[in-house]
């Protein structure tokens, strides 16, 4: 707990005035359930909290940063960012994952480094200093330890279309997935094309563009919609 | 224009700053598609960013509401808080259906009475506030709209466990569930249950109780878990 408390006054300057938020949101319910006498808080209530304050600061932010998206982009590149994965690196970033409480079990079973409780960490520490500090607070962390990686575009392959079809697919089994190309015209230097994209033979979005690459990518990604809203 | 305007003056005491942010949020896609020489914006992007306010503000004040609740109630409340036919039946509450501008097709095709319409239009406002007028009005907007229901429990049908597993496990076409009492012990006083859920005879999953109906809730709300992860 001391370290805790030093590690977020060096690196963020902050001082929780209730230092119980603190201590709860590094409590895992796997160490609650060791020590039941004690009548700990676990982080599940407060990293409910913290997902939401997380989504709002994030979403005001790329709404800002790129005003020429629609919110389809925008809608994805926020999954990309308030994901499992990269929160959980958040977490190691800050060095949180050092810290936790943790049960005897889910330490055995190397919990301190499971992507899922380490998501869940970091979002129950700004649930934590949302409680005691504020929007604005949570606010300036976020925008110190997030949004840094979305400037150098950590996430750019959020919007690989190409890929993330792929990976949607793949989730139900192996698919084979092509692009073919109906249409090429126009002279060298202002072609245009056509793209269709298939999976196992079944036709799944149509795409333009100036390029063979940007026609697939939007092939991709109309295909990619017609899934989601399934 | 007008109309909204007074409207939302009248009843919220809201005047916008920028109206254009007003006149964004009361524009529907179909309506910028019909009149593309206008060069005008469709609510979509600030509906991306009302979309969190409003999960932000109703996951603080649940989180502060119930603070014996755990996470899973929690966010199943807010699920049913912040769902298609809640928010579309909010925004007819407001009376904004009346003032969306549509498309002439859409229109026709009975758009103005959409449920995912009306959901839209209704975090659109929300978007557009936060960005006109701040997080606290967007708030005051939501304590005075959405949090009054809550507190009347309007959305207490949301913890019919067996009821939302109903609906969970019929969306994928007609299933049996069957709840087996397996197990039924203590004095007449103090008697406790053991319950099992089946679907098409398959375990779901199973809860205890101190009487048959929190035993088949309890049983049901395990299923539920188990269905949602999958």
């Amino acid at each position: 707990m001391e370290e805790i408390k030093d590690i977020i006054k060096k690196h963020y300057q902050i001082v929780f005035d209730n230092e119980d938020l603190l201590l709860e949101a590094f409590t895992h319910s796997s160490y609650v359930n060791e020590h039941r006498q004690l009548n700990l808080k676990h982080n599940e209530r407060i990293e409910f909290l913290g997902d939401a304050v997380l989504e709002v600061v994030v979403s005001e932010f790329l709404f800002h940063q790129y005003p020429e998206w629609n919110e389809g982009k925008l809608t994805r590149l926020r999954a990309q960012i308030v994901c499992e994965p990269s929160l959980a690196a958040f977490a190691k970033e800050c060095s949180f994952d050092q810290y936790i409480r943790l049960g005897k079990g889910e330490e055995r079973m190397n919990g301190r480094h499971r992507p899922a409780l380490l998501c869940d960490l970091f979002e129950a520490f700004i649930g934590a200093l949302f409680l005691d500090k504020g929007m604005e607070a949570a606010k300036k962390f976020i925008y110190q330890v997030v949004l840094p990686k979305i400037k150098e575009d950590a996430f750019s392959h959020a919007m690989d279309y190409k890929t993330l079809l792929q990976e949607e697919l793949q989730k139900d089994g192996d698919i084979q997935i092509q692009y073919r190309t109906v249409l090429e015209e126009g002279p060298s230097h202002a072609k245009s094309f056509e793209i269709e994209v298939y999976a196992n033979d079944k036709l799944l979005g149509t795409g333009k563009g100036t390029s063979k690459k940007s026609a697939e990518q939007n092939a991709a990604q109309m295909a990619l919609k017609k899934i989601v809203k399934k």
